[in-house]
């Protein structure tokens, strides 16, 4: 019997690194792990494809998806809708895939209701400086927009010890390795080898004085 | 702030290969781990040392530690005591230096009602017969001893799912390595890394509109 796919949920402040590190798991580790593609109302930024980084949706279409409970999860930040197609989801992990969400906070909290078996993963840099600088030098903000995301991020903050497990990404590939590394070890959780402890049950009952 | 080191409980059936994958944790990554020494009054196998894997004591010496609480563990297994001193593992967790215990089933969830943060991990072969053979490989005990670890084995595998994890020592590189990592894992949950959640927290406190 197959397990099912692992849901990992990856939030973090704005800036401290989710898509790159989501990047070089699915570069790193080609065909072990898929994506959930995410529908959003925000403009496409260059470089990005419909269907490849999000679903990039009018306010009327996700509104029509929210309607229709076609969203695992969704949230309004900055100005924008933000969700995650429910169907596309349930489907991997039945097939025993295991699924990446990259996901804002309130956003996995909801995930973790639905699913409760999943992992939630925070990504920070390993101080208040590092992330400003790195908004600041990835130069696809406006100063105001900055300011208006680390207010958000002070936020987010509070929620940061209701996930399961803390990435400080200072280094790239540490933080590539730690996400991966966790996920390996979920899967050896006892309660996700319930075949293999019932398996062994079984067969040592025979021994049984 | 130094955080305390994480106590890690190995348990898992007679013949399971505990003690070979400590050996290696402790070889492959020296000065990681830091050995719990247990007390036993079973008889000195060949090529063991008193201080070494076990401080070998009488049952009125194992006895009289018993009385005086000295024991974090302690259980009658195959006609003999084993327990663990107390004192030695809250030095070492204090100094935050993470700790190996190898203890049996009843020991450990002793141990978890302590510390209720240690990480309890449980090694089981691939199969009873995979079990069968090695116990009759290493040659050390009688069949009728085998028998009765066997018929021990059966009533332990009923409390597999009250550990965090399960290591199914199939290859013993491979379950070194499951068992390293899932230490690192461990190391990095929320739960554990409460200052720099708190300094986050504090510094993007400013940024709050």
């Amino acid at each position: 019997m197959k397990r099912k796919g692992l849901i990992t949920v990856l939030s973090g402040f704005s800036g401290a690194g989710k898509g790159t590190i989501m990047k070089h798991l699915l570069e790193e580790y080609p065909g072990r792990y898929n994506l959930s593609i995410s529908a959003t109302t925000r403009n496409k930024r260059i470089g990005e494809e419909d269907g490849r980084e999000y679903f990039f949706k009018t306010r009327e279409e996700f509104e029509e998806m929210i309607k229709n409970d076609e969203l695992l999860e969704y949230a309004e930040f900055s100005g924008n809708y933000y969700g995650t197609p429910k169907e596309y989801v349930n489907r991997l992990v039945d097939e025993g895939k295991d699924v990446l969400l990259e996901i804002e906070v309130n956003g996995a909290l909801q995930v973790r209701k639905i699913f409760p078996d999943s992992v939630l993963l925070f990504v920070t840099p390993p101080s208040a400086e590092a992330l400003k600088s790195r908004l600041v030098g990835r130069k696809t903000e406006s100063m105001e927009e900055i300011e208006n995301r680390l207010s958000i991020s002070s936020k987010e903050s509070l929620l940061m010890d209701k996930y399961d497990y803390l990435i400080v990404n200072d280094k790239v590939s540490a933080a590539v390795k730690e996400v991966h590394d966790i996920i390996e070890c979920e899967i050896l959780r006892t309660g996700r080898n319930s075949v293999m402890i019932e398996k062994m049950q079984r067969e040592l009952a025979l021994y049984k004085k």
